[in-house]
């Protein structure tokens, strides 16, 4: 094993590359997009041929942007923080449709079978399902701030009410879509995310107000409380000083997050949630991402350590590489085989692409404070 | 849980949809091919818009069949029985290149990167390597009669010698890529196919001399034999009667494989790759399909039964229902998020999408002799 902790992928300088063309015969499964989000904008890319494609502005407010894309990986559906909703052709690289949907959202995602497009909103507060064609509405749950939305198996929507402690599911293929079909009450205070496994049987709800995570076994609809030490403890964080719950892995047999208010990655044994160990590292971690193969788990941190990411051997659970770019990395990205990483380096408006084996960089764009990066092979996979 | 035990998918009459033209901005990340083995043929179809697109026919033979896609889904590779590789434009509909690069072969895997094809062959023997670009040839290995050759984590291709009872491991990134990087000798007597786990970490090779399966932990270089009983036993049986590797499914922490000579779906517990138990079903299993979620394994059969499905809810490993296409059922893929799967009707000369939770047809298409199904999501999962 190579016992690196030397800083070496980000000192390595190559070109800014320029706005390239795709060939003529090229195909729409390999896009991807970067959120600017100071610009309201998105940067298109090709995660195959290394290629920033072009531009598409007038997104609105992008804090905390998420992406879905079609089936056919042709067009990306944008979540704004300001409750815009937009459609964006990928090829044409212009909007396809746009809605202002609420006032305040939060995410959202597309059904199984492509044709719906969900938003949880925080004001006013609930879910808002949309038809994915053009964006026309096709209902909507109301409810308090709502947070955690997920698609799930097999074809539903899951998603969290913060502020009445409920999870409820959706059935993306029935008529009326909006109305739950089943509801789970006083899963615990305050629901501030939610995620679900890759093969969409497990719900977990990050809980603001009390320590543990709720986990719903989607399968049987048994309700627990799991990870009981997990979350702040006594130390007053403010909200968002919480983990994204998007920052959890799961490889293999195991779940590994982000400590609370701790610079530890936690190792979950998905055999019945319990924490097996829990791995030191150099910061408050943020997003645990693991290659997709699960032999590495790369690591970004919250301030002060936003310049550095740490690489973790999933057989020894010991860092193996600390990398300091030299500006806050805000979002990392694999290659869905696993054998690149693009990383979003937000000071140094650039998105640096390296090779996971010897983490050396291959590639360096310029994108204005690049924040979100996300893959179109994510189409084809549930719960993203 | 509904226990249905009558056959009601094939019952239900759907007029044979005509062929369709796709819209001008469709993505390509929804394509797949269906293999026509008599008229050595593919049909190209959009398995979310659920269309046939159309036909490219002069592929030599392809019994034995398999293809891999291009990483943006713009081309497929299909690898014939007769030695020949294929490369086709599915939006053109047309061959984009070809090659007859040996005499017999016997599949083929694409590189993480996209940009190496490697083929198993049997005469002569051994794996060859071809630019994915243009199929213009980059190196080669010989050996044996080659098997069970799959990408593997991180960027390798891993194969099988079945004539001197190897295994050989390719750096898919490495200059030249045609030379093993790890070799395991004395893996057991006749391995006859392969298979890797969908993270890419574990290869599973078969054994036709002898009972039991080669495994290779390809994170530590580890090789033992396991499943110890799995085989023909006592029993002579001749080749084509052991099951393909490609007809074994994960889910979870569990393995579901078809067991030989018996009317058994044997279950594997990941953890040390024992037999936990055996599903009885109707008859000799050939392919053991899990639905993305996990939550379902479809099965085929070997004749006579082959014109059954069973469906086994993995909660409980019983068989909630039983299929009869009335007609041999050669082959099936799920759509990427599980809401559908395709089956081939071989002797109904016709291609069949049913809903998996209703298990009620909703699309069926004309076909001349359908075998292999495969759907290009498989661009972006290892192993496939």
């Amino acid at each position: 094993m190579r016992l690196v902790t030397a800083a070496t992928a980000a000192a390595i300088a190559v070109g800014c590359s320029t706005i390239a063309t795709l060939p003529p015969d090229a195909g729409t499964a390999s896009l991807g997009v970067v959120i600017e989000r100071a610009d309201g904008a998105v940067t298109v890319i090709d995660f195959w041929r290394e290629q920033v494609l072009g531009r598409i502005d007038g997104l609105g407010d992008l804090s905390h942007a998420s992406v879905v894309f079609s089936p056919d990986a042709r067009y990306a559906y944008v979540f704004g923080r300001d409750g815009g909703l937009t459609k964006l052709d990928l090829v044409a690289r212009k909007i396809a449709a746009r809605t202002m949907q609420s006032g305040n959202s939060i995410g959202g995602a597309i059904s199984c079978d492509g044709h719906i497009i969900a938003v949880s909103n925080y004001k006013p507060g609930g879910v808002r399902f949309f038809r994915a064609s053009d964006l026309a509405p096709l209902g909507r749950h109301d409810a308090g701030r709502t947070v955690g939305l997920v698609d799930a198996a097999p074809c539903r929507f899951v998603a969290s009410d913060m502020d009445n402690g409920a999870i409820w599911e959706f059935d993306a293929l029935a008529n009326p879509v909006s109305r739950p079909v089943r509801i789970w009450d006083n899963v615990g205070r305050m629901p501030y995310d939610g995620l679900v496994t890759p093969d969409g049987n497990d719900y977990f709800a990050g809980l603001f107000g009390e320590n543990g995570v709720a986990h719903i076994d989607l399968r049987t609809g048994r309700m627990e409380k799991v990870l009981l030490d997990y979350g702040r403890g006594d130390v007053k964080l403010p909200v968002y000083k919480m983990p994204h719950l998007e920052g959890w892995a799961v490889a293999g047999s195991r779940l590994y997050l982000p400590g609370v208010g701790r610079h530890d990655v936690l190792v979950v044994d998905r055999n019945g949630w319990r924490q097996m160990a829990a791995i030191p590292v150099t910061g408050q971690p943020v997003f645990v991402m693991a290659r997709p193969d699960g032999r590495q788990l790369w690591v970004n941190f919250a301030p002060p350590d936003n310049h550095l990411v740490q690489v973790i051997d999933t057989a020894t659970n010991e860092v193996i590489d600390t990398l300091d770019f030299d500006s806050a990395v805000l979002h990392m990205e694999f290659a869905p085989r696993g054998q690149r990483v693009w990383l979003s380096l937000r000071d140094a408006d650039a998105v640096v692409v390296l090779d996971t084996r010897t983490r050396q960089q291959v590639q360096r764009f310029a994108v204005a404070h690049p924040s979100g990066i996300f893959f179109a092979d994510r189409a084809h996979r549930i719960g993203l």
